[in-house]
């Protein structure tokens, strides 16, 4: 993932550890293990009723790349060694295909070689090898840019967020365990979620993700359009199954007069006054803040029972999937969007010129 | 684009020409210009009454990599010659800014430099390029696995295809020049467009696709996910604003035992009940038709007058966009749409190993 | 080619054209045909006695990605349509297979499909898409950073140039036909050419490269090497079996203390007193010159007759390559060695923010 | 590194660790630690007198992409914990700046962020991490294909093999600690080496490399020759300052009627009688063995005192480089030229589709 900020990922959920490389970040930034840990902790598991029980300790490590205190310019390892896993649960999956999960295309592509235990290579677990990186790519964008990330939950299943966010609900958003800057909002979806674990259900919902501070020009015509490398990005995260920017869908439903930002002058700054585009025209930054939604599936291990296939027998068979699985995954996603948000970004913003490979 | 089959593509709106290279189509494919002439006439403006007037002749010319009629293995480079363009109709726009256009973020990015006349590289006459490449990754995929990637119009402003697409419906997509497969909301979508032209408006609308005949294991876990990728060659055709796979943003409303397509056995073959999941778990392919929705904006070139800014006198304005524009662009988007999917799935097929190097 | 700089060339031989295109070249350098055109004559062939007679006229047209005289940060098309072809002398190639040539792989690896005429794809006919390119580089690293790239033949045979090279030397480079600036040594070259084509055979030799100017900073550890980068274009040059940076294969030969070039204060500037590194440690430009000399082998085609194989028959054959080729490639050789130098030089600068996207 | 089989790397001679990340090797490789650490074992130090006194451990631990004893297609994480660094050793030269070593250009390209400590990312003992992915690729040409790579030492500083290398002496190349399979002329090389100790000096040499078995057609024209990917990433080894295959350098004195390797059926197999091309005609493998030699310069850190620069205080100093270091790297090399080779080839053979993504 990235050109210039290129992240590589390795790991599986219940094998040693999980672990990421980020290749190409500038030389001379501050960097300590707080910085990832902070942001990790974000998505860790196990933090209230409404998630899975699972107790992952998630410490990220450097490994390399660091040096007194200060990226090197050299490649930066991270890792998180795996603990509190419980393999067993996983036995029965190996025959009878999970509705909704990644395991039967898996196990088709490998021939059976592909480590089945917790999705593997496709866990959910993986987003904090996403994390890792962002953390980064979130710190590089502050230091050097003022460019700043903030994603939140603002729909669970049917529950959307009442009120428009603004920059001054920022503090919100990590105040509930929901991730949703509407108090309100976030105690009737706590509710739904709480009932969808009693009914043995799952649920769904959207992130919405805005970035300030952009200068006008990041990304690239056609093939590099920051859309292209955002979307590419956040369908790398599992159960994401749509992505608009700006007005997006309801935008297409409008007229051009109705959706064109017009252009008007702020003090001496080209602005518009509405932000239909989500900050980006032609693909590239305009300096209005950049705006996203994004739709996550719910989560498709569920206790309750569904029919599938035991393709051992090759006969019908039915799952209940055990296991400590999420109701609700949504509520740990924020940081994992705010991550990809931000390496595209910063990957752009190398790529641009606006960071030098120096800081 | 592309891993494995790249595609590089040049030329501006205005200048001399457009033009693709595509690299790493195997060897031995029937082709000629014919297969390419007739997808880039699906998407050829100029053919009736609600696109716009300029009549491109768009006449694609194979410059390299055929031989004897069939593939060498060497790049295939293929080129439009521009005509019937009228530049003066931009002169305006060098002053003052187009609201929705990406003349504004092109000028800073480009100190200027850039060809402004058309929109330049940022043109939707540069997605001629993409056809260019795609009917070539589309001929491909039916040739080697016979796939088959189907656009159609699904929504114009608010009129949305009231029945369900079938592949029965294949044949009646450019039935009428809607392209939308479903003759009577084709009539209500044509009569909006003609609307909006006399309005001095644009509108915006969705385009669905479906592709059937893919075999389990396209797509790569994490960042080469069939929807990564999708994604992002969907963002790179100028207007887009959203995209979804399967229940995609509904979906996200839904529980997990209704959003989850259990698995069944027909003929000895795993296959799924539902296809929420749009042929794609774990960002790879099912077996079962992938389908997405892709929301366009409306075109932001519209004669009706707008506020804007005057860059060079530093002051508010008013602006008429002049030159010939196409009121929805949409319906000359399948054939666009088709490109970006075939091309993308075409590259996985290699990649993965389901189309050898020739064939 | 290239990572920010990436060179896509198109054509074969005995196609239609030869082609580049070139992507990632700043905004605002001021480019017309004529720049490139006058690097394209120095390896034109049917220039002298000492070439073939095939007379390509090779006039370059710009397609794209230039405005008003100067680039316009779009990718940049190229291309010069091929006249004089005498396909029909390749027949008899079709099944006796040329030693020393590709013909035997490309037949192998693409199963009959590739273009056989004039080594299709494999032709030296190619280095002039590489020129295209280089042309562009040059400038670019001459009008932003006044660094200056130098090639000469310094060897053809067994004759090799008497003098060692130095600045004053560049005027004389292009002053005789066998591109060598010591005019004694290019008089036997001249001579030994023509034995070689009164023998019905041909001769390899030797360019040497020098580049000054260069900022100390440019290139990557490990992987991104300068000379990872150079060694890996100058080996897509047909022919060439060989490079060496700075005292290269000698220096392997002497011991640390002889072959380090001990640093020294010359006006507060860092320098060496010696080159053997070239003007390259770890990878990475310390701001001496940058030397490199390329070993190209003998032309495989030649009148003479050489014992084969046809394939057809799996007989043993005779075969007499006919048709119009070089005895020595190595005069035309210069500025193809220039191209690809300022190619890898100008993406490092481009990687390293020597240069910005806007100059 | 790599296409397909994409090697990552990372870590600092003297930090935490070195570690490697290898991307696209297909599932179902049996692999355990023991075939990488078999290779590493062969490139350590402190295993005689001719080398530095550093006792790397140099354990191997695989820590993803193994699942019961084969690859699962996953990234296969690899690491070395780095222990026995004497980091006091390298506090002159933060000041002083060592003679022909990477410590300048990264000090002024870094800004001084750079982990300067035992050339930190520029180590020679990065070399391990080229291993790690090399002895996988290896184990995978040769479980899939049958290709073996084989890596000697063929000179040390003006001592020259004897004897020209053949199959048979595969098994003596690690007979003695030269690497040398002609024994007595590594009875010279070693009283070389430890006379250059001696002399407080170092030694360069050179290494040959030959690979058999390889199928006709891997590689692909122009930009990704075998030549060309391979130079690549033999230049990525500190050190090496050449590079030429086959007949090389001196072919290229030769003329076409000499240096053409001639046709000939063998057993109804095209073959060549010489081989002069080293097993590759147009960036091609041929069927015939792959050769290629590398030079590798003088180790430049020497105990003997060297003029330099303080560039601290801005003028003249002498510097003894102080460590342990080897007299001469040669001998270590063969297993990384081994792993460069290896991997190149097994990317092409993936890229050709002459290994699948599963075995």
């Amino acid at each position: 993932m990235g050109r210039r900020l290129v992240l590589t990922t390795f790991g599986e959920s219940h094998g040693k550890c999980v672990g990421a490389v980020l290749d190409g970040c500038p030389a001379g930034l501050k960097l300590e293990e707080g910085d990832i840990q902070g942001m990790l902790d974000q998505r860790r598991p196990g933090q209230s009723a409404i998630s899975t029980q699972r107790a992952e300790g998630d410490k990220v490590e450097i490994l390399s790349g660091v040096f007194r205190g200060s990226t090197t310019g050299a490649p930066i390892a991270m890792i998180i060694w795996n603990r509190d896993q419980r393999s067993t649960d996983y036995e029965e999956l190996k025959t009878k295909l999970r509705p909704g999960h990644s395991d039967y295309p898996a196990m088709i592509k490998y021939k059976g070689h592909n480590d089945y235990r917790g999705g593997g290579r496709f866990s959910g677990r993986l987003t904090a090898t996403l994390v890792m990186g962002g953390a980064i790519a979130r710190k590089l964008l502050g230091a050097a840019l003022d460019v700043q990330t903030h994603s939140y939950v603002s729909q669970i299943g049917k529950v959307a967020m009442g009120k428009r966010f603004t920059e001054k609900m920022i503090p919100d958003i990590y105040g509930n365990d929901v991730r949703c800057p509407d108090p309100e909002a976030a105690a009737l979806m706590r509710a739904a979620i709480l009932g969808a674990r009693r009914d043995m259900d799952s649920l769904g919902g959207m992130i919405e993700s805005v970035t300030t501070g952009l200068p006008v020009g990041l990304g690239e015509p056609v093939f590099g359009s920051l859309e292209s490398d955002i979307s590419s990005g956040v369908f790398s995260i599992p159960s994401v199954k749509g992505v608009e920017f700006g007005s997006g869908f309801a935008g297409s439903e409008s007229t051009g007069s109705q959706n064109n930002d017009t252009f008007v002058l702020r003090d001496g700054a080209v602005q518009t006054r509405t932000n239909n585009a989500g900050g980006i025209l032609g693909g590239i930054s305009i300096g209005m803040p950049l705006t996203l939604r994004v739709a996550f599936k719910p989560a498709s291990s569920i206790p309750r029972e569904q029919p599938t296939v035991d393709i051992k027998s090759g006969k019908d068979a039915v799952l209940s999937v055990k296991g400590r699985h999420d109701p609700c995954v949504v509520p740990r996603a924020p940081p994992v969007v705010d991550s990809v948000v931000a390496l595209v970004l910063a990957d752009h913003a190398l790529l641009g010129g606006f960071i030098g490979p120096v800081l």
